[in-house]
């Protein structure tokens, strides 16, 4: 990860990332070959350790992988990669090697088998540790075990999928008074 | 709610409003007390009917209303909203009354009892289809039963919350080709 220029991000920041709901490019691997997923269904589940949970449809191929593997990586893209994230999600991978022909760069993981997207901001490396959703509403149950992220962009602008291939695109930002976490 | 300007929203159009991940305003009510609560933990997790996931702490007010009640109303704010929104979040229900403190008007909602944030650009009436997990995850899985929006603001400025008070204001939006839903 240090040719990607990314330090560790300490967990308890991680829900910084996901909850404002950017789009995220999801990787997963099984017996060598490698898949990315684009997805936007998915929320905190609590800070630290981080628990997300997502949905990760029974038609897409990344959800056999993940079920078999019971771990996958979170990375999320700047808006620089929109065309490519759109591509991720108009074709499935039983079909292409959507690294190849995207041209993603796939980095090696420190805790998991799935590779990680060097183009993306952050990379986030996940197990699954509650699947017993995943027949019922596809929800899948992650705790984050590792956490990426290019210093220099921790405010990159992020995309925000608004359906039909319209995507927001984040703004600016404001800091208001307050209690959260 | 006509005094309001909305109008009625396509339930297949549900997914969105929420998919792009704005900080939303839960209602809910018991006893003839209504709450309002800032939540930012939810995701889609079907189309339609539209089925949303969403996390509601048990240290919440909301959480034991929700849970005996098994309805709540997910009010979606504009930035212009953004103070009242971490007003909302900085104190509980159990003391105070938010709708009157915080001058956020209750409409009636048409399937629910919970009330309706009038100021809230869109507000979807849900109904808890399955709280099985709330005891566990504090996660209730929600259908949107009624959907309403304010047709002049449908691409209003939503509000995306990165953590202790630092909202990231909904930017310009791009469209790409894409077969997505």
């Amino acid at each position: 990860m240090r040719a990607m220029k990314k330090k560790e991000l300490a967990l308890g920041e991680v829900y910084r990332l996901l909850e404002p709901g950017p789009v995220v490019l999801v990787t997963s691997a099984r017996g060598g070959r490698a898949n990315v997923m684009a997805m936007s269904w998915h929320m905190m589940v609590d800070f630290e350790p981080p628990i997300v949970a997502c949905v990760i449809s029974n038609r897409d191929y990344t959800f056999g992988i993940v079920k078999a593997t019971r771990e996958c990586a979170i990375n999320i893209p700047g808006v620089e990669l929109a065309r490519k994230v759109v591509a991720c999600g108009n074709v499935s991978g039983r079909e292409v090697d959507k690294f190849k022909k995207f041209g993603l760069t796939a980095a090696p993981a420190a805790r998991i088998g799935a590779p990680l997207i060097a183009e993306c901001f952050a990379n986030l490396e996940c197990r699954v540790i509650d699947a017993s959703w995943a027949e019922k509403y596809n929800i899948f149950i992650l705790e984050v075990v590792k956490a990426w992220i290019d210093p220099s962009r921790k405010n990159a602008r992020t995309l925000h999928h608004c359906g039909r291939g319209v995507f927001m695109v984040a703004g600016r930002r404001i800091k208001l008074p307050s209690k959260a976490k």
